[in-house]
C-alpha cells in the first residue's frame, strides 16, 4: 500500500485526485475477504460460495483499478488536467505532468532614485523606473527551451532575451538568438541579484552599444559538477534590427568551482571576447559613476578614430563562506586600429565583500557559474524580517593610454540590502566617486570633482 | 459526515478532488461492521473473530484517512495543485488556495474613430487604437502587491503602472513606483469606465508631460468605511527615464461618501497637487476638444516663460441614485514664476449626468473613492442585451489670465454607451466644441470656429 | 458502470477528479450485498436482518452519490476548478469547462541571418531578430473574441493585431480593430507558416506604410464548407496613432476550395483593395530582394507625385497533393493621380512549389482560406526527426510603367525547411536576385547587378 501511495501522490499532486487513495475501498474488500474466509472456515458458507463471493469482490476491485488506469491514460492523452499550475514568487508557471512542457510568465520592476552631492557640476538628481520587464519562457518536448524578455523602462521597448535553446545533447546546450555574451561574472549575474544597485565601472566595457551585454548569436555551452564552458559567435544587438550590421564577435568563458556547496563556494573564471568593427568604427568607452540617472559621465574616451577591432579579457574570483561573500573581477580592453594608428589598452577592476546579518548565504549557481536569487530565512508577510545584507565595494577604471585621456575613476561604495522576500528587495548605496582631475573626459562633458552619490531602489521580481 | 463534507468541499473546490468524499467507502466499512455485529449476535462468529474482523476493517479505514491527510499535507506543501485558476472577464487569474499568492494577466483594447465637422480649419478626422495595454499584476505573501502595465497604442511602448505596494499595515498601504497622482475623480477613474470617450477639458491640467496623470513616487493611502485619504511625493514620469529630472511634487486627495450603497452614492472629494519646475521651466497648458485624434488644440497657453512652480486645486462632487448618476469637478491651476513675473491662474470645471435605460447603477468603489466596471444586468452572449446608458456633459476651461490668452472653450456632449458585457463597450459621442473667438490660441495653431465632433469607440477589457 | 464512467471521464478530465470512479466502493457494497443474499438464503441471517443491512449499505451508497452530485454542483457554480489548463506548443491556454471563456498567452521568436554575395554594391550582410512577438487572445461569453499582439523586433513596439470580434451571428463574424486587410494568400498566411523566409516580391504592394498589411477597420467575414468571403472598411495603421489620418480604403477577398481534404487541396482566390490618398499623397512602391536585412532595395519607384488613389487586384491559386504543394499569385497596382497626370500600373507574380520529404502535407485552413501550422509526423524530442521540406520559387515584380522606371526584378529561390516540432523551424534559402540593369531604381540607391543571397532562420512559435 505504502508503495502504491508514493506513486499516486506524485501523480495526484498533479491532477488533484485522491480517489486513487481510496484505501478503505480495498480495505472494505479486504475486510470482506477476511469475513468470507471466517464464514467458510466456520462452514457458514461453502467453499464454492466462498470462491464465488471472493471472485466477485476481486473482480469489482480489478474493474475499479482498470477504470483508474483508463482514466490516467485519458488524462495523459488529453493533457487537459495533467498540468501543474503554480503561482509563487516566480509569477505564473504551468508545467505538464510529464515535465515535457513548461510555460512561465513573469517580469521585474526596479524603481530607483539617485541623489548627487556635487559642487561645480550638475549630475541631475532624480528618479526613474530602472527596469520594467515582462517575459515569457518555457520548455517544449523536454529538450527545447525558449525565452522572450522585453524591457520597457527606457520609454520604448527593448528586447533583452529572445532565444531558442536546444538541450537534446545534454550536458551540451545550443542557444540561438539574442542573449548574454559569456563574459564577466557581474554581467552574467542578473541585475536582480547584484550586491550593489549598479554593476561596477568596468561594466562600461560591455554595456556599450558597440559591444553589448547581449548580442544576437549562437552560443554552445556545457558544464560539469563544478565547471562551465561557454563559447559563441555573436552578431550585433537588436537595436540595429533591420539595418545593415556586419560587425561580429566571438566570445568564450570558463568557470571552475573547486568548492561549490550551499554555504561554501570558491569560484574562478576567465573569459575573452573579440569583436570586429570594420563596418562602423564608432568605438568609444565611458561609464556613469555607478549611478544610472547621472546625466554626466566622469570617464569617457570619446570616439576612437579608425578602431577596427577589440579584444576584451576578463578574470573572475569569488567566494562564499557562510554569510560572508567576496567577489573581484579584472577586465582589459585592447583596441585595434587601422593604418598603424596607436592602439590603446584600457582596463579596470573591482573588489567587493558582503555579509548577511541574518545568516543567509549568497546563492551560487554552479552549472551557470553565476549568482542567483537570495532566499531569506524569514519572509516579510510570514512573520519574518527578511534578509539583511551589508556590503562594500572598491571599483576603478582607467581609460587613459597611448594618447587617449578618457580619465580614471575610483569609486568607494557601501551598501545595505533588505531582501524582504525572495522576490522583493529594498536597497541603499552610498558611492564616493573620485574621477581623475587631469582627465580630458571633462572636455566631453565629464567633470573633475569628487562626488557623493546616494542611491535607493525598490525591486520586485515576479 | 456532513461536517467533514463541508470542509472537504472547500478543500476540493480547489484541487478538484472528490475521492475524499468516497462516502460509500466508509459506507462499505460501516455496513460490514453492521453485518459483523449481526453475525456475532447470531453466534455465527465469535466475539474474538468479531473484534479481529472489526479491527481489520477499522484499521483499513484509518489508514485510508491517514493517507488522505498525508496527501492534503503534500499538496499544501508543494502548492502544486493548490491553486484556483480562473479565466473570466478579467483575463487569466491564478490564486493560491490560501490566498497568499495571486497572479493576473490582462489588458485592454480601445479602437476609436473621430469625425470633425468644421469649416475653415482642418482637425483631421480619422481612426486610431486609443489604448492597447498588457498588464501583469499580483499579490505575494498576502501583503505585497505589484502591477506592471504597458501601453502600446502610440506606436511605442509606454509604462503606465509599474509599482510595488505594501499592505502589511492595513488599512494603510504604501505604493512605490510609477502610479497615478491622487487628484481628480475623472483621473482616478480608469479610462475603461469613463462615462464619455475622453475625460473633460480640465484633464489638460494633468495629462501634460510637465505634470502627468502618473508619476514615479511614493504614495501612502488609507481608507475607512466611507472615506479615503492619499498623499505622496512624486518625481517625474517614465518618459524621462534615464535623463536628469529633478522636478518634484507632492499631492494629496481626500474623499468622503456619506452615502455609499450599491445603488445610492454621495461622493465628495478634494485634492491638491504642488509641483516644482525649477529644473526645466517648460510649463504650458492646452487640450484637445475632448477628441483625441484632433490634430489641433482649441485652447493653448503656449510655454509660460520662467514658470517655476504650480499648484493644482480640485474639488469633486458625485452621486448615484438608482440608475441615475451625476458628477462634477472643478480644477484650478495657480502658476508661480520667477523674478516677480505676473502669475496666471487658470481653471475649469465640468458637470455630467447619465442614466442607465436598462436599470444598472454606476459602480462606486468606496475604498478607492472612484468608479469601476459597469456590470450589465443582461449579457450579450447569454441572452441579454447589455446595459444601455445615455449621458450629457457640459465642460469648460479658461486659459486666459494675467496677460496669458490661451483661450476659453465650452464643450457640450451627449453620449450613448452600450455595455454589451462587463468587458465590452461600444460608445458614440457628439461634442459641440465652442472655443473663444478672441483667443490668442489661434496664433498657436488653435482655431476660433465652433466645431461639431462625432466620436466612436469599441473597447474590450480582459 | 461503464456508461457512468464515460460521463465521469468527460467531467473528470476537466477537474482532475478520480474519486468519482471509486468503483471498488460500489464493488465493496455490491460484494457485501452478494454475501448478505447468501447468508439470508443459508438462514444465517433473517430476511428482516437482510433488508436492514441491505438498506443500510444502499443508503450509504446513495448518500455518497448525493455528495458527489452536490460537489459537482459546487464546482460548477464556483467555477473555481472548472477550467482546462494546457501548456503545449501553443504557450498557455486556459479554457472554462463550458467553453464560454478562453484565454491564451503566446508569442514567436524569429532569429535571422542574411549573407549577400555582390560585387559593386553593398547590401550589408548581418543578423537580426526578424520578429519577436507577445500576444494575448481569448474568448468571452462564447461569442466575443479578442486578440492583442505586439511585435518588439524593430527596437520599438508595434501593434500587430488589436481587435474585438463578434461571432454572435455565425457563420458571419465582425472584426473591429487593427487587423490584416483581406487580400493575398501569402499575406493572409502567418509569417510563421510561410514556405520561404520572406514573402514574394509582390508583397511590396502591401507591406508599405501607405497601404499596409494591417489596418484599423471593420471587417465582415463569413464562410461555408469550402469557401470564404471577407470585406471591410479600413482606416490607417497604428503607426499614425494620434495623428490626423483621413486616408481610407475598402477591401474584399473571396476564396473557393473545390477540394479541401487533409492531403488534397485546390484553392482559388481573388481580392481587391481600393485606397484613397487625398490627404497625404506620398505613395511609393519598392521592396527588398526577399531578404529583410538588405540595406538597399533593388526596385523602387520613389514617391509618385500627386497620387490620390490606388486599386490593388489579386488572384490566387494553390494546391496540396499529398506531400506536394504549389502556390501562385498575381498582384496588380493601379495608381490614380490628380490633375490628369499619367497613371502607372505596376504588377508582379510568383509561383512556388514544395515537397515534404518526410510525408507531411501542407496544412490548409479552409474556413480562413489560408495555410496554417505544419505538424511533423515525427517530433524532435520524442524520437522523431521532424518534417523536412524542399521548395522552389520564381518571383517577379515590374515597377516600370507610364514613365515610371522603378525597375523590374526576377528572383529564383530554393529553400530547405526543417520543421523540428510543430513549433520550431530552422530554414535556409538561396536567392538569386536579378534586377533590371536599365532600371532608374539605381538612382534611388538601388543596384543593377545580380546578387546571390543566402538566408537562415531559427523560429519558435509558442
Amino acid at each position: 500500500m505504502k508503495y502504491r501511495l508514493k506513486n499516486l501522490l506524485t501523480y495526484c499532486a498533479v491532477i488533484g485526485c485522491t480517489g486513487l487513495l481510496a484505501g478503505p475501498t480495498y480495505g472494505g474488500t479486504e475486510a470482506l475477504l477476511d469475513l468470507l474466509k471466517v464464514l467458510r472456515d466456520r462452514g457458514t458458507i461453502s467453499q464454492d460460495e466462498f470462491e464465488i463471493l471472493r471472485n466477485a469482490a476481486m473482480a469489482d476491485e480489478e474493474e475499479a483499478i482498470a477504470e483508474q488506469e483508463q482514466f490516467k491514460k485519458e488524462v495523459a492523452e488529453t493533457g487537459q488536467a495533467s498540468v501543474k499550475v503554480k503561482t509563487d514568487y516566480k509569477g505564473l508557471t504551468v508545467e505538464s505532468t510529464d515535465g515535457a512542457f513548461e510555460f512561465n510568465v513573469g517580469g521585474r520592476i526596479q524603481a530607483d532614485a539617485n541623489f548627487f552631492d556635487e559642487d561645480e557640476s550638475d549630475l541631475g538628481s532624480g528618479a526613474e523606473i530602472r527596469r520594467a520587464r515582462l517575459k515569457a519562457q518555457g520548455t517544449m518536448w523536454r529538450i527545447w527551451d525558449y525565452k522572450l524578455q522585453v524591457d520597457f523602462a527606457e520609454g520604448e521597448s527593448e528586447i533583452n532575451d529572445a532565444y531558442i535553446r536546444f538541450n537534446g545533447l545534454k550536458p551540451v546546450s545550443f542557444t540561438l538568438g539574442h542573449q548574454k555574451v559569456p563574459i564577466s561574472l557581474q554581467s552574467m549575474t542578473s541585475s536582480n541579484w547584484q550586491v550593489f544597485q549598479e554593476r561596477a565601472l568596468i561594466d562600461g566595457f560591455l554595456d556599450n552599444e558597440d559591444i553589448g551585454r547581449r548580442r544576437l548569436g549562437l552560443n554552445v555551452g556545457t558544464h560539469g559538477n563544478n565547471w562551465t564552458v561557454n563559447g559563441g559567435f555573436f552578431g550585433e544587438g537588436t537595436d540595429d534590427a533591420g539595418k545593415s550590421n556586419e560587425n561580429w564577435g566571438v566570445a568564450g568563458r570558463v568557470t571552475f568551482a573547486p568548492i561549490a556547496e550551499a554555504t561554501r563556494v570558491v569560484h574562478v573564471g576567465g573569459a575573452a571576447y573579440y569583436r570586429n568593427f570594420e563596418h562602423d568604427p564608432e568605438l568609444a568607452f565611458s561609464n556613469r559613476p555607478e549611478a544610472h540617472i547621472a546625466g554626466t559621465r566622469l570617464v569617457n574616451t570619446g570616439v576612437i578614430p579608425e578602431a577596427d577591432e577589440l579584444l576584451l579579457l576578463g578574470g573572475e574570483l569569488s567566494t562564499v563562506w557562510g554569510s560572508f561573500h567576496a567577489q573581484g573581477e579584472y577586465l582589459r580592453a585592447e583596441v585595434g586600429r587601422e593604418n598603424g594608428l596607436p592602439e590603446p589598452d584600457f582596463d579596470g577592476w573591482y573588489f567587493q565583500a558582503g555579509y548577511f546579518l541574518t545568516g543567509e548565504s549568497r546563492n551560487y549557481e554552479v552549472d551557470k557559474g553565476r549568482y542567483n536569487r537570495v532566499i531569506p530565512k524569514g519572509i516579510v508577510g510570514q512573520g519574518g524580517w527578511g534578509a539583511w545584507e551589508i556590503a562594500f565595494r572598491y571599483s576603478t577604471i582607467d581609460l587613459e593610454d597611448n594618447g587617449f585621456l578618457g580619465g580614471e575613476e575610483d569609486n568607494f561604495t557601501v551598501g545595505l540590502n533588505w531582501w524582504a522576500t525572495p522576490s522583493i528587495l529594498f536597497r541603499a548605496n552610498y558611492i564616493r566617486a573620485e574621477p581623475d582631475p587631469n582627465s580630458e573626459a571633462t572636455s566631453l562633458g565629464g567633470i573633475d570633482e569628487d562626488v557623493n552619490i546616494y542611491t535607493l531602489r525598490g525591486q520586485i521580481v515576479f
